[in-house]
This record gives structure tokens, C-alpha cells and sequence, in this order.
């Protein structure tokens, strides 16, 4: 399966992902998630990327082709975020009525969901969830973060702590917790994480980026930490009366 | 929907469920979904409930009916839980056959799962989850706890904090907060909240038993202190380099 967050903060986007994929127990693979389009002084865009593999990496190499062969539609001359969220959710449709044209109903899913962010130039950072159907939606004020995936096992800690404005170190802090708690849960989501922070208004310059391997000394002293925290946590809240 | 966690430890049997069930948006109730059967100094046994409703009440006034007329199968003459939780896997199966014969994919879904743990005079005490099937397994000593109904929300903090040597008393408060993250999450998981701790070998005893309103105190103080205190657990986690 996939986890993938991504988070809508003043200071910038948050985009954190997992890299495992399985197409059956037996069938374990690595595959980045996190696709970059970065356009210097004028766009960074990124996509992050769930569903059945097949379709996902379909619809980033047409992005990529469009570029490449100065389509009319490209993530390059779009006007805005929304726009290349449609653009992406058209290819992703029509993949997957390609190789299965009867819907997920008929045996084959061929189904697949993104999250699209980034900031143009003169614009504000924007992030978009793009269901499998291809319509999108918005993160907002309130609800600032995006999940595609395994989301569940993840979303308590992040309802809890993400505002928009949170700081992004935070934001990402807690996307880590956040990851560590759905891998523990779940078999199928696993390392290596992938980071990326591209902050607010800072088009010309390279974004934060970090790849975190199953035994990276953060990932361990997170995870660690975060345990510890949480029992002492524990111990701080009122007893019951039995 | 519903959320119910149930706890196997060395001092005995945790029980936690919300009340909360809805058939579609607008078809909203409150329903107790934890039953006692007790029987002074032979056997304490509890269930819960989730799934169809309709299901869920049926099987549980076959097992008062039985108890009543006085049957050769009941949960009082059984010899052990495993033969309760098969007795009441034979009474789902046959109830979601009356309402649903074509099954869950003929349309109409009567499937209902449960949780039956109890201990009988003589026994330890013991810890079965029902499937829809009428099949049944067993919490473990490295698995001490089971879930039916919304599970992942408030899965990671069972998974971080729960042993089969947790106190009674810290099992119950992890059994809320998982609780109160589902809650958060799910609007369809919602208070009343019921608490039961059958304690090991006190078959004669009154067991302890507590339910929470939506605005009880205790619960309040609960989530307004884990949230300060995840809040800490925060800061005190190691920054990442930026």
C-alpha cells in the first residue's frame, strides 16, 4: 500500500511519503512516490502518487512526455495549481479506462489517487487530492492537510497537532510520527520515507529534501523518543477512579 | 458505525465501546453495544457488538432466550469461552442467512462481528473475536487486544502502549484516549462511552463498571490533558535539521 501526507502550512507545502508497494504479499517492491517538477524562479511542483502502480507511473511519464514534447497543456505553462490538478486528473481517468475499462467492479482495479501541490510565481502555495474519478479537492484553513493511501492509522496525530500555522520543522516532525505510527500498523507501508519542504515564496531556491532509510539515526531516535513521550504522556494524565 | 476494544490482561478483562450506531446520516442513534451475562461466582461473560443492528439484537435475544427456556446450549452451561464464542458465531451466521441469503454482495449487508471474553470458575480468562463468518480468534499474549468495528484510528496507541502486564488502570485509560482519537475522527463513533473491567478471579465480586455522557468530567479532563501532553511529547522529540 502507500502513505502519503501532505500538508498546507504559512511557511510552505509539506509533502512525506512512504516507498513500499505490493501487488500481493509475495510481490514487495521500492518505489518513490514523490515526483518533483521544479522550474527555477518560476514553479515547484510536486505530486505525490497512490493507487495501482501501473497507473501511477503511466500518468507521471505522460507529464513528463508533455513536457518533454512541448505539449500545449504542461505542468510548465498551466496558470495555476488547480488547473494542473484537472490535468493531471484527466490522465489519470483516461489510464485507467485504458487497462480496465469496466471499472474496479469488473476485477481489475486500475484505480489510483494524487495529491498535487506547489506554488507559481505570483500565486499562493496550493494543494490539491485528486480522487480516483478525477475531480479534486481543495486543503484548506481548517483542514490543512492531505492524506492519500493508509490513512487512517496516521490521521489522529496529525488532527491533533497540524494548524496552518504550525512551523513547518514541527509539521514535518509530525509527519514523521505520523508515518512511524501507519508502518507500525500496517505491513505494507515501509521505508525508505521521502521529505520534501518547499517553503513559501522561495521559487529560486532548492527546497528541502530528505530520504530516510529504514535505519536512519533520526527515524530510530524519532521513534524512540516518541515511545518514551508517549508513556510519560501517559503517566501525566488523571487516573480513573476504579 | 461502532468502536469496541477489548483487552486481555494479567489482572483480567478490559471492555470499551461507543453507543453510537446510524443506518445512512440522518438515521443517527444510541445503542448500547456491550452485554453482561453474569452469574455469581461461576462465570462472568461480556459481548460486544458491531456491525447490522438488526443482526447484532437478534443474536443477542437468541442467547437471553436460550438462557431463559433454558436450552441444552446456553452461556451458562457451556464449558469454556471458546464454545461461547462458537455458540454465538452459529447463532450470527444463521440470523445474517435469515435477513441477507445472498450475502453482502447480493446488496443487503446483515454481517456483524463480536467480541465474547469472559472467565468461567476454574479457567483463565479469555478473549475471542467473532468474524462475520462464525469463525473466531483468540487475543494472544503478544497481541492482548482485539477491535470490531472502526479499528485503525485508534489503533497505534493500543499497538504503543498495551502488554499483557499493563495495569488495569492504565489498559482503561489507553482503552479512552483510543477511543476519543476514533471519535475525532469518525463522526459516526460517539459517546455514550461504556467501560468494563472484569478482574480476574473475582467471580463473586460486582465488576467495575462505568459509563461516560458525552460531557462527563473525567472525559473531558482526559482529552484536554492528552492533548497538552502530546503536545509536549512534541518538544520533547528531536528537531530535524533543516
Amino acid at each position: 500500500m502507500t502513505c502519503c501526507i501532505a500538508i498546507n502550512l504559512d511557511e510552505g507545502l509539506v509533502f512525506c511519503s512512504d516507498s513500499r508497494t505490493n501487488a500481493g504479499p509475495d510481490r514487495v517492491s521500492i518505489y518513490s512516490k514523490l515526483h518533483r517538477f521544479s522550474f527555477r524562479n518560476d514553479r515547484q511542483v510536486a505530486i505525490l502518487t497512490a493507487g495501482n502502480l501501473g497507473t501511477t507511473q503511466a500518468v507521471i511519464a505522460a507529464i513528463e512526455r508533455d513536457l518533454k514534447t512541448d505539449q500545449e497543456r504542461t505542468i510548465l505553462n498551466a496558470e495555476d495549481i488547480a488547473t494542473i490538478a484537472d490535468y493531471v486528473g484527466e490522465i489519470s481517468v483516461k489510464t485507467q479506462q485504458k487497462y480496465s475499462p469496466g471499472g474496479a467492479e469488473a476485477g481489475f482495479n486500475a484505480e489510483a489517487t494524487f495529491i498535487v501541490g506547489g506554488q507559481i510565481r505570483g500565486n499562493d502555495p496550493e494543494l490539491y487530492l485528486i480522487y480516483a474519478e478525477g475531480n479534486h479537492i481543495r486543503a484548506s484553513v481548517r483542514h490543512p492537510f492531505l492524506q492519500i493511501g493508509e490513512t487512517k492509522y496516521g490521521k489522529p496525530i496529525l488532527d491533533r497537532m497540524l494548524r496552518r500555522d504550525t512551523p513547518a520543522e514541527t509539521a514535518m516532525r509530525c509527519a514523521l510520527v505520523s508515518m512511524d505510527s501507519t508502518m507500525r500498523s500496517n505491513a505494507t507501508v515501509g521505508p525508505p520515507i521521502e521529505l520534501l519542504f518547499l517553503r513559501r515564496d522561495a521559487l529560486s531556491e532548492p527546497a528541502f529534501y530528505r530520504l530516510f532509510e529504514e535505519n536512519d539515526p533520526y527515524l530510530m531516535a524519532l521513534r524512540a523518543g516518541w515511545e518514551e513521550s508517549l508513556a510519560a504522556a501517559f503517566n501525566n494524565l488523571p487516573r480513573l477512579d476504579l
